[in-house]
């Protein structure tokens, strides 16, 4: 007996006959005895749908206005998976961020959640209800809705497993858990059933597109137990948590890749204070994130700046650079597109040494160059020529032996 | 200078191009100086299309996620709109019910307007927005999402005009006013410049779909002017407001006719007190409803009771009155699908004597036998066989010279 939290994504509702799956999986724990708060997506592609709606109003659509028109999908799906339960006997209730009331900064787009009302859920709970709760939405402190970035749906689950304090957070995805790295380019993947918060979020962060990063930290911060499971399968599944001594014995949990870099590098820069933040301030005023940094060792007053970007953001990065680069002299500048960012994560790293130096050797045996290297205490990442993904995590996944339970 | 309501209809709004035409309206009345609010349907078959989901997840659906499901087309149309003015260079705000707030009972489906909230818009107003609002949505004081029953979104403009004292009410549709008749089945069918709210009531109660009829009402008891107008012409419209002496000497408005009726006839009923109040309950206990009824005189301890319900609903009360006739000793029901209700609707009806001796004889010469009739000061409905309407209609439209202006 508890209270349990159920986040399903958007192929988990992409149809009414999915949405009844999700209803039989609520109706299961709620036969067990548990109170039940279920957060749902939008269906799958709906959101994109509003989207381009949005960009084919507007190049560059109002963000108030934006955030109304996204958030419409979620609240076609937790209607519909209130009707099928209440169809099927069970009390539900709909509730939209501000019925709730979900309360965000008003950072539209990618708001984040100061707190929780929990007192309107509350009393559908004492009522006995199923409530079911709009992902991805809250309210300003004007009622203007906001919406908490892509994969937020994730983060309204662990926000409301932490202000209900829920026993768990179950995030069901389309596939049965958290894998040491892709299965679809590596046949040796294997399914975790533990992983540490800090490792999900390098894993999040670093290209493995199952949890939203903001999820991760704040069941972090609240220390709420989430599993990953499969809507679709009632096998599996991987608990994220905090750490513990068994886990801290493997080395490596995951290999994680992003095939969405772009690398921007500008040679032969005069090597005076301030050009870095020359370099950077007008890319983060146009929105424009920057990833991984490295600067060469200064030689003769010049240095080279490197760094990789989102592709989308390629073009756009790359011009505002070549202003700024004319302006503080620096010869010119190089982009490359055919990059990717391949990175080894795992708690076992600051207890091992050699990881760094296996990583190297493992690709360079293959012949595979490396362009950027950037570190954590639980991650490694490298830059390297974009065909060759598929090859270094593979053999990188045999080379830390991932494919077996160690 | 003053203050313009606005309302576009689902085929006004129907995909982005469309919003862009409302867009250039709203501006040209910006432009003159007026203080803007605009009303929203959903596009053209969005909320058909929302119906049918809920349908598909129940035969029943619970009334309350119904009415939260439904009312996200108009959430779609208004953000967009906004999207659309503030890149045309004009500050404009959407605001759903709860933004506001208009303030309903708990009718879900057909809701009833409270009261509207006018201290949100007014600050926007006040900054120099357009203010766009959701029509056909409000919530009641639990912060449920209600809805206004079909064409509701006139009746949300009517009760915005309403409650800000506003100088015109612009219903924008795809006709370009109000006419005589369904110019569709009668090529004389002549616009009207001007129509009294009792008329245009009547004419929407009898079958013209042009305005839900409870806006009608509302224009009328807040004496709200309403032009109907056509959102893709300059031309035209037509404007609904009080008796005034000129109007009052033209016998007809109009005329309007209803193919979706089917008549119910239970015969041969035991002539007691209570029998009527026993047939009926079980029908309005089941949201059936009743519109014409009429007695035949009893003779020798007996009667007949025939009536007409919507098309939709003839099966189910079909059934409930062939249970009712069998208790109350009835001697059996007959049903006609074959049927039409046709009227002439006119407030000069009251001063002019022979209007109905005329419908009957025009009718009568084209050898179209009157099954029912019905009677109000203004209205003058008859039941006939649906296969005369397009005749009827064309009779009486040249018996009552409505083809020119009189």
């Amino acid at each position: 007996m508890g209270l349990i939290v159920q986040k399903f994504g958007g192929t988990s509702v992409a149809n009414v006959e999915k949405i009844r799956n999700v209803a039989g999986k609520a109706i299961r724990e709620k036969q067990a005895g548990h109170d039940l708060i279920v957060v749902l997506s939008a269906m799958a592609g709906e959101t994109n749908r509003l989207i381009d709606l949005a960009n084919s109003a507007s190049a560059n659509p109002d963000e108030r206005e934006y955030d109304s028109l996204i958030s419409t999908g979620e609240q076609v799906t937790i209607s519909l998976l209130s009707i099928v339960l209440n169809d099927m006997g069970y009390r539900a209730r709909s509730f939209l961020g501000f019925q709730v009331k979900i309360l965000t900064d008003q950072s539209f787009q990618k708001a984040r959640i100061s707190t929780i009302d929990t007192q309107a859920i509350q009393k559908e709970l004492n009522k006995g209800s199923i409530v079911v709760v709009a992902g991805f939405q809250g309210v300003d402190e004007e009622n203007n809705i906001t919406t908490l970035g892509r994969g937020g749906s994730d983060t309204s689950a662990v926000a409301l497993a932490a202000a209900f304090k829920a026993d768990r957070c179950d995030i069901y995805t389309d596939v049965d858990g958290v894998y040491t790295t892709d299965p679809g380019i590596c046949a040796g993947a294997r399914r975790l059933d533990k992983i540490t918060y800090d490792e999900m979020l390098e894993m999040a962060m670093t290209g493995a597109k199952i949890l939203q990063p903001r999820s991760v930290e704040m069941a972090k911060k609240y220390n709420v137990p989430v599993y990953v499971k499969s809507s679709f399968s009632d096998e599996g599944g991987t608990l994220v948590t905090k750490e513990d001594k068994e886990m801290e014995r493997e080395v490596l949990s995951g290999i994680t890749y992003d095939r969405d870099q772009a690398k921007i590098t500008v040679v032969h820069i005069p090597d005076r204070p301030g050009v870095a933040a020359n370099l950077f301030l007008p890319l983060s005023e146009r929105n424009i994130n920057v990833d991984m940094i490295i600067q060469n060792a200064s030689s003769q007053g010049f240095t080279d700046l490197t760094f990789t970007v989102s592709k989308k953001d390629m073009k756009a990065a790359q011009k505002i650079v070549e202003e700024t680069a004319k302006e503080i002299g620096a010869q010119n500048v190089e982009v490359d597109e055919d990059v990717a960012k391949v990175s080894i994560i795992g708690v076992g790293m600051v207890s091992h040494s050699g990881v760094a130096a296996k990583m190297f050797k493992t690709m360079a045996n293959e012949g595979i160059n490396i362009m950027m290297i950037s570190t954590s205490e639980i991650k490694i990442s490298c830059v390297i020529q974009r065909k060759y993904t598929e090859l270094a995590v593979t053999v990188l996944h045999d080379a830390f032996h991932l494919e077996k339970k160690k």
